[in-house]
Protein backbone atom coordinates (compact mmCIF):
# COMPACT_ATOMS: atom_id res chain seq x y z
CA UNK A 1 0.00 0.00 0.00
CA UNK A 2 1.69 2.90 -1.23
CA UNK A 3 0.49 6.51 -0.06
CA UNK A 4 0.13 9.83 -2.23
CA UNK A 5 0.25 13.14 -0.44
CA UNK A 6 -2.15 16.00 -2.45
CA UNK A 7 -2.04 19.42 -1.59
CA UNK A 8 -5.52 20.98 -2.12
CA UNK A 9 -5.62 25.30 -2.50
CA UNK A 10 -9.22 25.71 -2.67
CA UNK A 11 -12.43 24.26 -0.79
CA UNK A 12 -13.93 22.79 -3.38
CA UNK A 13 -11.55 21.19 -6.30
CA UNK A 14 -10.70 18.26 -8.79
CA UNK A 15 -6.84 17.21 -8.56
CA UNK A 16 -5.90 14.96 -11.46
CA UNK A 17 -3.69 12.52 -10.24
CA UNK A 18 -3.42 10.03 -13.16
CA UNK A 19 0.21 10.98 -13.76
CA UNK A 20 1.48 10.65 -9.96
CA UNK A 21 -1.36 6.96 -10.26
CA UNK A 22 0.74 5.97 -13.18
CA UNK A 23 4.51 6.20 -11.91
CA UNK A 24 3.33 4.01 -9.14
CA UNK A 25 2.21 1.66 -11.68
CA UNK A 26 5.62 1.72 -13.63
CA UNK A 27 7.10 1.42 -10.26
CA UNK A 28 5.13 -1.27 -9.16
CA UNK A 29 5.95 -3.46 -12.39
CA UNK A 30 2.58 -4.99 -12.60
CA UNK A 31 1.81 -5.51 -16.32
CA UNK A 32 -1.27 -6.48 -16.14
CA UNK A 33 -3.30 -6.38 -13.21
CA UNK A 34 -5.56 -4.35 -11.06
CA UNK A 35 -5.17 -0.68 -9.38
CA UNK A 36 -7.01 0.16 -6.38
CA UNK A 37 -7.58 3.58 -5.17
CA UNK A 38 -8.66 4.29 -1.24
CA UNK A 39 -9.56 8.02 -0.11
CA UNK A 40 -9.27 7.78 3.84
CA UNK A 41 -11.13 10.82 4.21
CA UNK A 42 -15.07 11.95 5.23
CA UNK A 43 -15.01 15.17 3.06
CA UNK A 44 -13.59 14.32 -0.10
CA UNK A 45 -13.26 11.52 -2.25
CA UNK A 46 -12.10 9.91 -5.83
CA UNK A 47 -14.12 10.23 -8.91
CA UNK A 48 -12.76 9.45 -12.73
CA UNK A 49 -13.92 11.97 -15.52
CA UNK A 50 -12.75 14.23 -18.10
CA UNK A 51 -9.13 16.04 -17.59
CA UNK A 52 -9.09 17.18 -21.17
CA UNK A 53 -11.12 20.20 -20.99
CA UNK A 54 -10.42 21.80 -17.38
CA UNK A 55 -14.20 23.38 -17.66
CA UNK A 56 -15.98 19.97 -16.96
CA UNK A 57 -14.48 20.05 -13.49
CA UNK A 58 -15.75 23.62 -13.13
CA UNK A 59 -19.22 22.44 -13.95
CA UNK A 60 -19.39 19.50 -11.57
CA UNK A 61 -18.62 21.65 -8.76
CA UNK A 62 -21.35 24.16 -10.28
CA UNK A 63 -23.99 21.07 -10.23
CA UNK A 64 -22.54 19.59 -6.56
CA UNK A 65 -22.89 23.61 -4.26
CA UNK A 66 -25.99 23.69 -6.44
CA UNK A 67 -27.56 20.36 -5.08
CA UNK A 68 -26.39 20.81 -1.63
CA UNK A 69 -26.06 23.80 -0.05
CA UNK A 70 -25.87 25.04 3.64
CA UNK A 71 -29.19 24.13 5.45
CA UNK A 72 -29.99 25.87 8.39
CA UNK A 73 -31.31 22.20 10.08
CA UNK A 74 -28.13 20.94 9.17
CA UNK A 75 -26.80 19.45 13.22
CA UNK A 76 -23.45 18.66 12.22
CA UNK A 77 -21.48 21.35 13.96
CA UNK A 78 -18.38 21.92 11.93
CA UNK A 79 -20.15 23.57 8.89
CA UNK A 80 -19.17 20.94 6.38
CA UNK A 81 -22.19 18.64 6.05
CA UNK A 82 -21.96 19.61 2.29
CA UNK A 83 -18.99 17.67 2.02
CA UNK A 84 -19.41 14.38 3.97
CA UNK A 85 -22.71 14.44 1.28
CA UNK A 86 -20.99 15.20 -1.48
CA UNK A 87 -17.82 12.54 -0.50
CA UNK A 88 -21.07 9.39 0.05
CA UNK A 89 -22.19 10.31 -3.40
CA UNK A 90 -18.87 10.73 -5.18
CA UNK A 91 -17.47 7.62 -3.07
CA UNK A 92 -14.35 7.06 -1.44
CA UNK A 93 -12.32 3.92 -3.87
CA UNK A 94 -11.81 3.49 -7.25
CA UNK A 95 -10.66 0.39 -9.12
CA UNK A 96 -8.59 0.96 -12.42
CA UNK A 97 -7.51 -2.67 -14.40
CA UNK A 98 -3.85 -2.06 -15.38
CA UNK A 99 -2.64 -3.78 -18.92
CA UNK A 100 0.72 -3.84 -20.73
CA UNK A 101 1.64 -1.57 -18.08
CA UNK A 102 -0.34 1.10 -18.18
CA UNK A 103 -4.03 2.12 -16.43
CA UNK A 104 -7.00 1.05 -18.98
CA UNK A 105 -8.23 4.62 -19.46
CA UNK A 106 -10.54 5.80 -22.23
CA UNK A 107 -9.42 8.81 -24.03
CA UNK A 108 -11.05 11.37 -22.08
CA UNK A 109 -10.71 9.84 -18.45
CA UNK A 110 -8.52 10.65 -15.72
CA UNK A 111 -8.26 10.18 -11.89
CA UNK A 112 -9.25 13.39 -9.30
CA UNK A 113 -9.18 13.65 -5.64
CA UNK A 114 -12.02 15.57 -4.91
CA UNK A 115 -11.65 18.22 -2.34
CA UNK A 116 -15.14 18.92 -0.65
CA UNK A 117 -13.55 20.67 2.03
CA UNK A 118 -10.29 22.41 1.51
CA UNK A 119 -7.84 23.45 1.24
CA UNK A 120 -6.13 20.76 2.95
CA UNK A 121 -3.24 17.85 2.92
CA UNK A 122 -5.05 14.72 1.51
CA UNK A 123 -3.89 11.05 1.53
CA UNK A 124 -5.27 8.67 -1.22
CA UNK A 125 -3.92 5.15 -0.88
CA UNK A 126 -2.89 2.71 -3.93
CA UNK A 127 -2.78 -1.09 -3.78
CA UNK A 128 -1.24 -2.32 -7.30
CA UNK A 129 -1.67 -6.38 -7.88
CA UNK A 130 -1.57 -8.76 -10.85
CA UNK A 131 -4.23 -10.32 -11.74
CA UNK B 1 -18.26 -15.45 0.95
CA UNK B 2 -19.54 -14.35 4.79
CA UNK B 3 -23.43 -12.92 5.22
CA UNK B 4 -24.03 -10.21 7.49
CA UNK B 5 -27.41 -9.95 8.90
CA UNK B 6 -28.41 -6.21 9.55
CA UNK B 7 -31.69 -5.32 10.91
CA UNK B 8 -32.67 -1.77 10.45
CA UNK B 9 -35.75 -0.03 12.07
CA UNK B 10 -36.56 3.56 10.10
CA UNK B 11 -37.32 4.19 6.87
CA UNK B 12 -34.45 5.76 6.28
CA UNK B 13 -30.70 4.85 8.40
CA UNK B 14 -27.27 4.35 8.14
CA UNK B 15 -26.15 1.62 10.26
CA UNK B 16 -22.56 1.31 11.41
CA UNK B 17 -21.57 -2.11 10.74
CA UNK B 18 -17.21 -1.04 10.71
CA UNK B 19 -17.07 -3.43 14.23
CA UNK B 20 -18.93 -6.30 12.56
CA UNK B 21 -16.72 -6.27 9.10
CA UNK B 22 -13.88 -5.76 11.18
CA UNK B 23 -14.32 -9.01 13.29
CA UNK B 24 -14.21 -10.94 9.74
CA UNK B 25 -11.06 -9.65 9.13
CA UNK B 26 -9.85 -11.07 11.96
CA UNK B 27 -11.73 -14.44 11.68
CA UNK B 28 -10.27 -14.75 8.72
CA UNK B 29 -6.03 -14.68 9.75
CA UNK B 30 -5.81 -11.72 6.53
CA UNK B 31 -2.77 -9.80 7.32
CA UNK B 32 -2.50 -7.89 3.74
CA UNK B 33 -5.39 -7.81 1.73
CA UNK B 34 -8.47 -6.38 0.66
CA UNK B 35 -12.08 -6.46 2.19
CA UNK B 36 -14.57 -6.47 -1.12
CA UNK B 37 -18.24 -5.87 0.77
CA UNK B 38 -21.55 -6.00 -1.39
CA UNK B 39 -25.28 -5.01 -0.45
CA UNK B 40 -27.75 -7.41 -2.58
CA UNK B 41 -30.56 -5.16 -2.06
CA UNK B 42 -32.25 -2.18 -4.67
CA UNK B 43 -32.85 -0.18 -2.00
CA UNK B 44 -30.17 0.07 0.18
CA UNK B 45 -26.43 0.40 -0.51
CA UNK B 46 -23.12 0.85 1.19
CA UNK B 47 -21.12 4.06 2.14
CA UNK B 48 -17.91 4.95 3.88
CA UNK B 49 -18.66 8.13 6.06
CA UNK B 50 -18.20 9.94 9.32
CA UNK B 51 -19.05 7.23 12.75
CA UNK B 52 -17.48 9.72 14.88
CA UNK B 53 -20.54 12.38 15.42
CA UNK B 54 -23.43 10.89 14.74
CA UNK B 55 -25.13 14.42 13.31
CA UNK B 56 -23.46 14.02 10.25
CA UNK B 57 -25.99 10.48 9.47
CA UNK B 58 -28.83 13.15 10.60
CA UNK B 59 -27.45 15.73 7.99
CA UNK B 60 -26.86 13.07 5.32
CA UNK B 61 -30.41 11.69 5.79
CA UNK B 62 -31.77 15.44 5.47
CA UNK B 63 -29.95 16.11 2.31
CA UNK B 64 -30.89 12.74 0.28
CA UNK B 65 -34.51 13.17 1.28
CA UNK B 66 -34.76 16.55 0.01
CA UNK B 67 -33.01 15.85 -3.33
CA UNK B 68 -35.26 13.45 -4.33
CA UNK B 69 -38.42 13.15 -2.86
CA UNK B 70 -41.89 11.72 -4.13
CA UNK B 71 -42.82 12.86 -7.23
CA UNK B 72 -46.19 12.58 -8.75
CA UNK B 73 -44.97 11.30 -11.83
CA UNK B 74 -43.03 8.44 -11.06
CA UNK B 75 -44.33 5.08 -12.27
CA UNK B 76 -43.09 2.07 -10.19
CA UNK B 77 -46.12 0.97 -8.46
CA UNK B 78 -43.90 0.18 -5.10
CA UNK B 79 -43.96 3.75 -3.84
CA UNK B 80 -40.55 3.18 -3.25
CA UNK B 81 -38.55 4.59 -6.18
CA UNK B 82 -36.54 7.57 -4.01
CA UNK B 83 -34.94 4.66 -2.48
CA UNK B 84 -33.97 3.08 -5.35
CA UNK B 85 -32.41 6.27 -6.51
CA UNK B 86 -30.74 7.16 -3.56
CA UNK B 87 -29.49 3.35 -3.92
CA UNK B 88 -27.58 3.86 -7.20
CA UNK B 89 -25.94 7.06 -6.01
CA UNK B 90 -24.76 5.75 -2.97
CA UNK B 91 -23.09 2.42 -4.66
CA UNK B 92 -23.83 -1.26 -4.06
CA UNK B 93 -20.05 -1.69 -2.97
CA UNK B 94 -17.47 -1.30 -1.18
CA UNK B 95 -13.54 -1.76 -1.21
CA UNK B 96 -10.96 -2.08 1.51
CA UNK B 97 -7.60 -2.72 2.27
CA UNK B 98 -6.35 -4.53 4.97
CA UNK B 99 -2.60 -4.21 6.39
CA UNK B 100 -1.79 -5.56 9.72
CA UNK B 101 -4.55 -7.66 10.14
CA UNK B 102 -6.79 -4.10 10.35
CA UNK B 103 -9.60 -2.61 7.81
CA UNK B 104 -7.36 0.75 6.50
CA UNK B 105 -9.83 3.77 7.67
CA UNK B 106 -9.45 7.11 7.68
CA UNK B 107 -9.81 8.46 11.60
CA UNK B 108 -12.96 9.40 11.23
CA UNK B 109 -14.22 6.74 9.17
CA UNK B 110 -16.93 3.62 9.29
CA UNK B 111 -18.96 1.63 6.86
CA UNK B 112 -22.36 2.23 6.65
CA UNK B 113 -25.40 0.49 5.59
CA UNK B 114 -27.54 2.84 4.25
CA UNK B 115 -31.53 1.99 4.41
CA UNK B 116 -33.41 3.69 2.14
CA UNK B 117 -36.89 1.80 2.22
CA UNK B 118 -36.63 0.14 5.78
CA UNK B 119 -37.26 -1.22 8.44
CA UNK B 120 -36.24 -4.36 7.00
CA UNK B 121 -33.81 -7.47 7.62
CA UNK B 122 -30.89 -6.86 4.90
CA UNK B 123 -27.63 -9.04 4.21
CA UNK B 124 -24.09 -7.46 3.50
CA UNK B 125 -21.88 -10.28 1.69
CA UNK B 126 -18.60 -10.16 2.49
CA UNK B 127 -14.92 -11.68 1.07
CA UNK B 128 -11.81 -11.06 2.45
CA UNK B 129 -8.46 -12.01 0.56
CA UNK B 130 -4.74 -11.61 0.37
CA UNK B 131 -3.35 -9.35 -2.03
CA UNK C 1 -9.66 -8.22 -20.22
CA UNK C 2 -13.01 -8.31 -22.60
CA UNK C 3 -14.49 -5.71 -24.16
CA UNK C 4 -18.55 -5.87 -24.86
CA UNK C 5 -19.61 -3.39 -27.02
CA UNK C 6 -22.93 -1.89 -26.03
CA UNK C 7 -25.49 0.54 -28.48
CA UNK C 8 -27.40 2.88 -26.55
CA UNK C 9 -30.43 4.01 -28.89
CA UNK C 10 -31.38 7.36 -26.43
CA UNK C 11 -30.24 9.99 -24.79
CA UNK C 12 -30.65 8.71 -21.68
CA UNK C 13 -30.76 5.31 -20.91
CA UNK C 14 -30.22 2.11 -18.55
CA UNK C 15 -29.02 -0.51 -20.43
CA UNK C 16 -29.51 -4.00 -18.94
CA UNK C 17 -26.19 -6.36 -19.53
CA UNK C 18 -26.50 -8.91 -17.29
CA UNK C 19 -27.12 -11.79 -19.08
CA UNK C 20 -23.93 -10.68 -21.74
CA UNK C 21 -21.82 -10.24 -18.32
CA UNK C 22 -22.98 -13.63 -17.00
CA UNK C 23 -22.32 -15.58 -20.32
CA UNK C 24 -18.38 -13.80 -19.97
CA UNK C 25 -18.45 -15.75 -16.29
CA UNK C 26 -19.23 -19.12 -17.92
CA UNK C 27 -16.69 -18.57 -20.92
CA UNK C 28 -14.33 -17.64 -18.18
CA UNK C 29 -15.23 -21.23 -16.05
CA UNK C 30 -14.26 -19.28 -12.94
CA UNK C 31 -16.68 -20.66 -10.36
CA UNK C 32 -15.46 -18.50 -7.39
CA UNK C 33 -13.84 -15.23 -7.73
CA UNK C 34 -14.76 -11.80 -9.12
CA UNK C 35 -16.05 -9.80 -11.78
CA UNK C 36 -14.94 -6.13 -12.25
CA UNK C 37 -16.66 -4.14 -14.79
CA UNK C 38 -15.09 -0.38 -15.96
CA UNK C 39 -16.74 1.96 -18.63
CA UNK C 40 -14.32 4.16 -19.98
CA UNK C 41 -16.62 6.79 -20.77
CA UNK C 42 -17.35 10.43 -19.26
CA UNK C 43 -20.71 10.65 -19.85
CA UNK C 44 -21.73 7.14 -18.82
CA UNK C 45 -21.43 5.41 -16.39
CA UNK C 46 -22.20 1.45 -14.49
CA UNK C 47 -24.89 0.87 -11.71
CA UNK C 48 -27.01 -1.93 -10.08
CA UNK C 49 -30.08 -1.85 -9.74
CA UNK C 50 -34.07 -3.20 -10.42
CA UNK C 51 -34.07 -5.04 -13.33
CA UNK C 52 -37.65 -6.34 -12.85
CA UNK C 53 -40.05 -4.01 -13.31
CA UNK C 54 -38.54 -1.56 -16.00
CA UNK C 55 -40.53 1.10 -14.33
CA UNK C 56 -37.74 1.42 -11.72
CA UNK C 57 -34.95 3.18 -14.49
CA UNK C 58 -37.74 5.24 -16.19
CA UNK C 59 -38.01 7.13 -12.49
CA UNK C 60 -33.96 7.08 -12.07
CA UNK C 61 -33.74 8.99 -15.33
CA UNK C 62 -36.60 11.12 -14.53
CA UNK C 63 -34.85 11.68 -10.93
CA UNK C 64 -31.39 12.26 -12.52
CA UNK C 65 -32.35 14.68 -15.26
CA UNK C 66 -34.81 16.79 -12.83
CA UNK C 67 -31.49 16.80 -10.51
CA UNK C 68 -29.35 18.04 -13.53
CA UNK C 69 -30.67 20.16 -15.55
CA UNK C 70 -28.93 22.18 -18.20
CA UNK C 71 -27.90 25.58 -16.87
CA UNK C 72 -26.45 29.06 -18.55
CA UNK C 73 -23.55 29.02 -16.69
CA UNK C 74 -22.26 25.75 -17.56
CA UNK C 75 -18.62 26.48 -19.37
CA UNK C 76 -17.92 23.26 -21.07
CA UNK C 77 -18.79 23.93 -24.76
CA UNK C 78 -19.93 20.64 -26.03
CA UNK C 79 -23.45 21.06 -23.93
CA UNK C 80 -23.40 17.64 -22.32
CA UNK C 81 -22.71 18.73 -18.68
CA UNK C 82 -24.87 17.26 -17.33
CA UNK C 83 -23.88 13.29 -18.47
CA UNK C 84 -20.62 14.41 -16.74
CA UNK C 85 -22.00 14.77 -13.59
CA UNK C 86 -24.19 11.86 -13.93
CA UNK C 87 -20.96 9.59 -14.41
CA UNK C 88 -18.96 10.96 -11.50
CA UNK C 89 -22.20 10.51 -9.56
CA UNK C 90 -23.65 6.98 -10.52
CA UNK C 91 -19.31 5.52 -10.62
CA UNK C 92 -17.19 4.30 -13.42
CA UNK C 93 -16.87 0.77 -11.96
CA UNK C 94 -18.58 -2.19 -10.32
CA UNK C 95 -17.40 -5.41 -8.50
CA UNK C 96 -19.56 -8.34 -8.45
CA UNK C 97 -18.79 -11.83 -6.88
CA UNK C 98 -19.15 -14.88 -8.32
CA UNK C 99 -20.17 -18.06 -6.59
CA UNK C 100 -20.79 -21.47 -8.19
CA UNK C 101 -20.05 -20.36 -11.43
CA UNK C 102 -22.92 -17.47 -11.20
CA UNK C 103 -22.99 -13.54 -10.51
CA UNK C 104 -23.99 -12.95 -6.73
CA UNK C 105 -26.64 -10.31 -7.23
CA UNK C 106 -29.93 -9.94 -5.24
CA UNK C 107 -33.38 -11.19 -6.38
CA UNK C 108 -34.15 -7.62 -8.05
CA UNK C 109 -30.64 -6.66 -9.15
CA UNK C 110 -29.80 -6.29 -12.90
CA UNK C 111 -26.41 -4.47 -13.55
CA UNK C 112 -26.79 -1.73 -16.06
CA UNK C 113 -25.10 0.53 -18.28
CA UNK C 114 -25.94 4.01 -17.48
CA UNK C 115 -26.04 6.03 -20.73
CA UNK C 116 -26.31 9.97 -20.66
CA UNK C 117 -25.23 11.50 -23.43
CA UNK C 118 -26.75 8.83 -26.63
CA UNK C 119 -27.05 7.12 -28.73
CA UNK C 120 -23.12 6.20 -29.17
CA UNK C 121 -21.61 2.71 -28.95
CA UNK C 122 -20.01 2.35 -25.77
CA UNK C 123 -17.98 -0.14 -23.99
CA UNK C 124 -17.80 -2.05 -20.86
CA UNK C 125 -14.44 -3.11 -19.95
CA UNK C 126 -14.57 -6.75 -18.07
CA UNK C 127 -12.43 -9.05 -15.77
CA UNK C 128 -13.11 -11.85 -14.42
CA UNK C 129 -10.82 -13.69 -11.80
CA UNK C 130 -10.30 -16.73 -9.22
CA UNK C 131 -10.44 -15.40 -5.53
Amino acid sequence: MIQLQIRTSERQSFEDITQQVQQLVNASGVQEGFCHLFCPHTTAGLTINENWDPTVKHDMGLVLDGLIPQRQDFRHGEGNSPAHVKSSLVGASQMLFVSGGRLVLGSWQGIYLAEFDGPRTREVLVKIVEG
